[in-house]
């Protein structure tokens, strides 16, 4: 039941093993969500409880661990063997006086790893700060050692199993921003046109079965589109007012992400021209992002036509997508903007967003995107770029 | 724009300071977004970056700490003076050389508390291993003391206010509850009932608008139920099967849920008998949920009746439920099982949920209710609580 090859987590293992190696540990300890999904298959809404994956150099298989009832899941949604599937008891949950990380230190011990050299995901979500003290007090012979985000580097560049998931991710989130576009007008309240564009998400398009994003629809509208992040309520969309759609799309826990901007009513001079300086800023920034470039280099491209225009945006234009689970589709490694250095790999993907948010308006448009062995990017998402009016 | 008066959040950091001189620190630094939105109001999709609240004894209100584009939302969503909202630059976001949890040390040291006892939220998700570190190096004269989770034991107990979000959350999952049963059908897929579901949820019902639970609907079907946490597929659901459907309700955060079984075809009569056992269970328990009684004594309730039809549970039967964010809607204080000695008091609420996993099928039965002044609780959710036979 896992959604990949028994050769391609072989494939992922015998890559994340090269990391450990090169960072000098004996055993990583997983605890973010994708990680577990990458190197075994694991998939579930368990990770609001503790749950650790557990990887040795001298290992063929990780070992699972987390509570009693998700055994059954772990059974039915990886490729493990029964002895590499390790519960803990039902009252480590909540529970003040016992921690699962105390469960997995005495586990690591029995298995030979109590003066290892150990590799945590120290800044992962879900790897919580109690975690932490409980590793460094049941294991003081073993070196604790930080090596977030390892395994996301190891993500970064997908096979082409992967990216037919990319694919059928982008085709899902094109589909739910023509629903979205659709359901937005003056009156509608922001809840209703979430619901339609969620049950579009969950749907699914085609081939391709609906998996939930790792973040929910952005919707803002008004003075509501200054905050990129804030969530819907029952508000009515108001007439003469900008707005944006940031969507997610996600087939088997993969990700794409799209964002577009609309207007209801006759926009303003001042949004029609930021429109056509950020569309021009996406054509030269995403024709930069190409196989041998750093990630500052695409940044440059985008900064180049926005400072001509006498634009300016404080925060990066994107980052690598892929693999994830709530509460970001991003995967915390690459990020195009100034200084970063990572050089950008066929078969990389990254969500190109343009987000510009002023005193009390906003504005966003993005596409994501592959990067190809050689010429511009193949562009995974497909939705005109022009702002939508409705006028 | 905050969802409560001034004087409810007044309150609310009364009683949390209450509760910090009691754990004997004089700040307390916040990570849970559950903590930020109780005490300012803070409500935004922003928690996948870090992000924190300052609360000293010497203050009125508490500091925002977050990153420099979600001060806009900070701005929109909260009660707080604009001093009180200290964003962190672009560049700490996903940086390996810098991290927002030094941010807020080098905050609280100018603002006079690099040597104060600091309570943290040391098992919060979202508190990570690396903030841990991160403070403990920056703050080398402070007394880092864990008190988590001290707010979380401040939101068991709701307001009159509080409870009306929790009837409307309440209303919101019974509405999806039996929009999910009509949906579920042999040869639907998984994802189409779920996109049904997720719609209903998000449309609300009467005067409640739907906000997004902090976990998705579960809804699995054959063996795949014996897995309480497994997510959907594209699967369809077969004839002669059971399903259950666990959902989520939320309005203004708050959080009801609902658990129910389904049966497609005419049920085997080892499930038909676990129903009448479980349902008879529930009724003990729910009618032991009075102020005064422990937790322990309300498992005690449902326990011997299960054990007098021969059958046992290892896992808890419910957790107090309100306010929260992802990955989670429980609140991680009560649990209803044994050794738990918390004492119910009015206007806590519990979902009380009897997950009965066998080695390839399950069932569910669930309710949300509120603890009374005198006499059995308020149940919030209304659902027939007879299996459903789709014949």
């Amino acid at each position: 039941m896992p959604a990949f090859s028994a050769a391609e987590y072989r494939d992922r293992i015998a890559r994340v093993k090269r990391r450990m190696e090169a960072a000098g540990i004996d055993v990583l300890l997983c605890a973010e969500p994708a990680s577990l999904n990458y190197l075994c298959g694991y998939d579930g809404w368990s990770f609001y409880v503790h749950q650790f994956l557990v990887l040795s150099l001298s290992m063929d298989e990780p070992l699972w661990v987390g509570r009693e009832m998700d055994a059954a899941g772990a059974r039915l949604t990886t490729y493990l063997k029964p002895e590499s599937i390790e519960p803990y008891p039902e009252d480590f949950v909540d529970a003040p006086d016992r921690h699962p990380a105390r469960f997995v230190a005495e586990l690591m011990k029995r298995r030979g790893y109590g003066r290892a050299r150990i590799g945590l995901e120290l800044d992962a979500f879900y790897f919580t700060g109690r975690s932490y003290t409980e590793l460094t007090k049941a294991l003081p012979d073993s070196r604790l050692i930080d090596v977030f985000p390892l395994v996301n580097w190891a993500r970064i560049v997908k096979s082409d199993a992967e990216i037919e998931m990319m694919r059928g991710a982008a085709a899902i989130v094109s589909h739910a921003m023509e629903v979205g576009m659709a359901a937005v007008a003056p009156g509608v309240r922001e809840c209703d046109a979430v619901a339609e564009i969620c049950a579009a998400q969950l749907h699914g398009t085609g081939p391709y079965w609906g998996d939930y994003p790792s973040a929910l629809p952005s919707v803002p509208s008004g003075v509501k589109s200054a905050a990129p992040h804030l969530t819907w309520s029952g508000d009515r969309y108001q007439p003469d007012s900008v707005a944006y759609l940031e969507l997610g799309g996600c087939h088997h826990r993969y990700h794409a992400a799209l964002a577009r901007t609309l207007y209801l009513g006759k926009p303003p001079q001042r949004l029609a021209d930021l429109a056509k300086v950020v569309s021009e800023g996406l054509d030269h920034a995403l024709d930069a992002a190409r196989t041998g470039r750093t990630c500052h280099e695409v940044e440059a491209a985008w900064r180049a036509v926005i400072e001509r225009a006498d634009h300016s945006k404080s925060s990066r234009i994107g980052y690598s997508i892929g693999l994830s689970y709530p509460p970001d589709w991003g995967e915390r490694t690459a990020s195009l903007r100034q200084g970063d250095r990572t050089v950008l790999e066929p078969n990389m993907c990254f969500h190109m967003i343009l987000g510009m948010w002023r005193e009390d308006w906003g504005f966003e448009l993005s596409e994501t995107f592959r990067v190809t062995p050689a010429g511009p990017p193949e562009i995974l998402t497909r939705f005109p770029r022009d702002m939508v009016v409705k006028d």
